[in-house]
């Protein structure tokens, strides 16, 4: 059984998993220019922050491939194009900035053909997110007890990131390790990423899991009593509060009122210190038509309106554990983030 | 702009809204004999407690004309293959069973053509049916304070029903009065009758409302602070929790969270002393089809396994008002149902 993984470099050319069409089917996309990896992104062949990073990086190297054969050591300008087609291909995406931040300042260090030296650097980028996604996972695994069931929500895995997972990465190691008996997937409305990619990932290595419907959250904790909510972030406020795909603040009163725990796995570049407390931060509020169509289908009436919002914020108070690739933050607030942000020199 | 109804007795049929087809297409389908109603009601053509039992009194009607039609004064024989049918178009619906029940007690006192007589009887099953809902939103509405936002769950509306509705009734009622800003319509997964049902007829009647995904309950209270979580209810214990369609349970904890307050409105019929308490309810559990296709797409891997229960139960403890057509029993507990239903004179 392979490992899951959306993207791989393979024969000088960046394989990547068709995520549109999952489950129903496992095709490759191969993109041998920078554009075919922008226009990739941007498609939404490969989604997931980490995941964008890392593809936007070997795009890096194929545009710097394409630039130096058509202008030798004038490469550094003619890839400026490139670069910028990268950087659009979907403009909120943090991740992808800063992957292509840290291929451009190897640029200046680079003399001849500047592909093996790109390609080193855009490898590195994938195995550092890899490994702190592993790190995570043996933080966060010990904290589950042999024979639990754990609920998780969206996608947090191998298809989000460069490998492994952050929340899922947690739940995969955990599995491995004789400690969860079952996962509950949360079909993730409107967008069903628990349904067509954390399902699938889950079938694929075998780890036995259920679906529910995001409504149910209250009655599976009530009912099946899972022990652990293990869901990732987009954001961490500086006391703790955590923004993640819209449902997770729900799930997680449904945790508590049933005295299960909370875990948000995340890596650090997730912690904003900027931000003090969940209720600065802005959520990006999408169409209507996530709701009220599914692939050409009509689910509600014709223009009806729809509250969409993409995130929620859980308060600090409801989570038990932050993990990230540093260690774990038990009950989460101002002073032990803080604390461990310091501890872990930033 | 007609009031929004299920069906309608007219010209000697019975007209039933096609819901399957809701909301893109209202159809009407016209059944002129108890097979063809039958095979409505087991078709979901019509679905909702209350709405089932009134086709199938209404049923009873064409059942009768045809036998009298072929047996003269034998009708009374020559009519319980009709019935056998329409009592086992949907087995579990007990008033599907309670409404025959009402018609075939009227058998005994009939002469001659039998028609009127029933004809009459079924439009009193359909007449009180609309009376109690009415009833319910006179006494819930006033709950309400003027220019509220509320949030419902599933459909409890006119198409579920007699007319008017239950919660959705309610509903209807306060916004005639002016306490309805607006209306939170959950989409209700895994069947959506929010989505497909609930928008349509609020739309039908120019009520503002949005819907939202079941998993942002949370945050809706949290961001927009609806006043109330206003459902319907499938069976209330005798303490007063409350057994309704999956998704509920969640919602209310959500409501108590932010302070917000729930509202379950359902007729005295709902009520069930024999049922001490939720925890001896069972509830359904469905096919994982439901979930893992819609329309014949596959929202998850071919396979996958869910947990797909109908039912979920809200404690007592978080409901703020139950509300039935005698009126409005606050913070319910088992002392304080057991003294409603003896003043209720039951």
């Amino acid at each position: 059984m392979n490992p899951v993984t959306a993207l791989r470099w393979q024969d000088g050319a960046l394989h990547l998993l068709d995520q549109r069409r999952l489950p129903a089917e496992q095709t490759w996309l191969r993109c041998v220019s920078a554009g075919e990896v922008a226009d990739a992104i941007r498609a939404m062949v490969v989604r997931g922050a980490p995941a964008i990073g890392i593809a936007a990086a070997y795009g890096v190297v194929l545009a710097a491939r394409a630039a130096f054969a058509a202008a030798g050591d004038g490469w550094r300008a003619a890839i400026e194009p490139d670069l910028a087609h990268l950087r659009n291909a979907r403009p909120t995406a943090v991740n992808l900035a800063w992957a292509l931040d840290r291929m451009t300042a190897r640029f200046a260090t680079t003399s001849g053909d500047p592909e093996p030296a790109l390609l080193a650097q855009a490898r590195a980028i994938h195995d550092q997110d890899l490994a702190a996604n592993r790190a995570m996972a043996a933080h966060g695994a010990p904290l589950i007890a042999p024979g639990s069931r754990v609920l998780t929500h969206c996608n947090t895995g191998a298809l989000a990131t460069g490998g492994h997972g952050t929340a899922l990465g947690v739940i995969r190691t955990a599995h491995a390790q004789g400690r969860i008996a079952e996962v509950f997937v949360d079909e993730t409305r409107p967008w069903l990423q628990g349904a067509r990619l954390t399902a699938w990932e889950l079938q694929q290595e075998g780890i036995p899991a259920r679906l529910v419907v995001d409504g149910a959250a209250a009655w599976l904790f009530a009912r099946l009593r899972p022990a652990w909510l293990i869901v990732g972030a987009d954001r961490i406020a500086a006391n703790g509060d955590t923004a993640n795909k819209i449902g997770t603040y729900t799930a997680a009163l449904a945790a508590r009122a049933h005295g299960a725990r909370v875990m948000v796995v995340a890596p650090l570049s997730t912690f904003d210190p900027a931000t003090p407390d969940g209720a600065v931060i802005e959520v990006e509020e999408r169409p209507a038509q996530e709701l009220t169509q599914l692939a050409g289908q009509a689910l509600a009436p014709a223009g009806f309106a729809a509250w969409n919002p993409v995130f929620d914020v859980t308060p600090a108070a409801l989570i038990d554990a932050i993990v990230c690739e540093h260690g774990v933050i038990e009950r989460p607030d101002a002073a032990r983030m803080a604390a461990f942000l310091e501890a872990a020199g930033r």
